[in-house]
């Protein structure tokens, strides 16, 4: 894979900073930065010089992931000491995360290379599980079945715990996670998966009905994948994310069936499995080519089930382009 | 498997907050005492009533949790109307931690009981897993084997991402995740693993050395041993967290190796993986029966490796109890 340039990166944010102070606390932020991956640290950048800080459980790897980009590494075994040498470094400036995070919101080409690379591997092990559904499995057999199989197709780990909501009464909550219970014929089945490769997450649902679908399933299905399709389409360079939600939440809305969508219809997706934009009805970003974002509408009735459709989006200079694979199955 | 009595929790916490208002804004707080596990949720105990605050993705999942505790479930779909509905029953009270941290330190039998299935799976899982070391695995490939397995054995999920760290780097960094490295004879190898069973967590890390040890790996190896079972045998009721800390650092302190102890020794585990206890130098907490905690020392060194060795032991009227059954291999 193209390594990722984080020295450029720091290069950038430097010049940027200029004379000024910038503390960078939050920790997806540094990794973003530096390359540095720890669960304690931070970054003072001032006068052109990068400074990281940790605790001695990392030292080693700050100076291992951060080599090449001019960054001096500060390790202090106690809290206090690695607080007092920021302090040195920086005064008393508080945190900014919005240098940061407005650079991170704009995948450069190592970026989507990973995040494409997970959204296959996530493909890949779906493409092996689904036949399963039918063998009426655990939600907890299809889950694992699914986290085992990314990894074999090369993923490092699962982007986050995989939803499998099935039945009635799962399927019917947005998130609920994965239990022993047994999906059988007539269910609503809702995966949601994804696979975490060198940092970058992917994100992808699928809905199925195990066997016939009743009238109502098919309703409700062709209802998501329409909203779904018509939340693609909003998706281009110069759309506000609002839009994006507004494409599907009218059609919800016209169907009379608002209640039953009781979530955004997405969000960015890169070193956080959800960071800006997010598509919502207060949003007032506007998507730029590079960003790479979901487009995932859901219905969802307590006693019925629920489906939601989810893709993975690359805003690109002439519209979008799809990240997610996986087939979008016709009830039948 | 004995269901947990949250009704009980609710009756002994309405009962000690008495006139007073408790906040309860800590997640693993709300699920202790009320069952309702969520991302996004509140209680308010006051006059004798337990009220639930949840967002609109988790009002049935909250009904359904809750069920039997007596607890008013409030949904709201946005968090400005559901932070002013805390505000009715609560006034300004801010949310406090004393009542139930203290608490959830100790362990009933129920929690127990889920805390040595969990221990069970990560133990049945590394058996099987343990002879591929042997076969030149990625560290990656021997996590997705330990994890695949934990749930075949019964886990609902892996307890944390499980540390396989090996070699003469990445075994010398204590929180080393794993990688595509390829395990090679003459690496140290630590993996730290744990399971999850219906919301508790299990604990483990043995080493081994990857064909023949060299002196200075046997010697190191041996001098954690011998400090992990002196920091078992100084858990009991009645002693302080720190003494465990103490029993396991001046040992090492005698061989003059403390400056490769990087970490505390050990903690108490629950529904967080991390939870007081903590046994550290600072620690001013007594065990008592009931609590669950792990004693796991550990020496690393760049360019050599690493070893960790931990146990989960519950602690009991008499002494303590080991839940973690992994044999610690005699290096040859």
């Amino acid at each position: 894979m193209t390594p990722i340039d984080h020295a450029a990166r720091v290069t950038d944010v430097t010049t940027e900073v200029g004379d000024a102070t910038l503390v960078v606390a939050n920790l997806t932020d540094l990794r973003w930065l530096t390359g540095f991956e720890t669960s304690n640290g931070w970054a003072v950048v001032r006068h052109g010089e990068l400074f990281v800080g940790t605790d001695g459980r990392y030292g080693d790897k700050a100076r291992a992931e951060t080599e090449g980009t001019g960054a001096t590494v500060i390790v202090e075994q106690q809290a206090g000491a690695l607080a007092a040498r920021r302090s040195e470094l920086a005064g008393d400036v508080a945190p900014d995360r919005t240098i940061i995070e407005r650079r991170r919101r704009v995948k450069d080409a190592a970026e989507i290379e990973r995040i494409e690379a997970a959204a296959a591997c996530a493909d890949a092990a779906l493409a092996e599980v689904e036949p399963m559904l039918a063998e009426e499995p655990t939600e907890l057999e299809v889950r694992a079945e699914l986290e085992y199989r990314m990894v074999r197709h090369g993923a490092d780990d699962r982007s986050y715990p995989t939803i499998v909501a099935t039945g009635p009464d799962h399927g019917a909550r947005p998130h609920h996670g994965a239990v022993r219970r047994r999906i059988v014929e007539g269910d609503t089945v809702i995966i949601d998966v994804g696979a975490l490769v060198d940092g970058y997450h992917s994100d992808m649902t699928r809905s199925w009905v195990v066997g016939d679908a009743s009238p109502e399933q098919r309703a409700t299905y062709q209802l998501v994948a329409t909203a779904q399709r018509a939340g693609l389409e909003a998706v281009g360079p110069g759309a506000s994310s609002r839009a994006v939600d507004a494409a599907c939440r009218d059609l919800f809305e016209q169907a009379g069936c608002l209640d039953d969508y009781v979530h955004g219809t997405g969000h960015g997706v890169g070193l956080d499995i959800h960071e800006p934009p997010f598509h919502n009805q207060s949003s007032d970003l506007t998507l730029e080519p590079g960003m790479v974002v979901t487009v995932e509408p859901g219905l969802y009735r307590g006693g019925f089930g629920g489906f939601r459709i989810e893709d993975l989006v690359l805003v690109t200079a002439s519209g979008h382009r799809v990240l997610t694979h996986s087939p979008k199955r016709e009830l039948n």
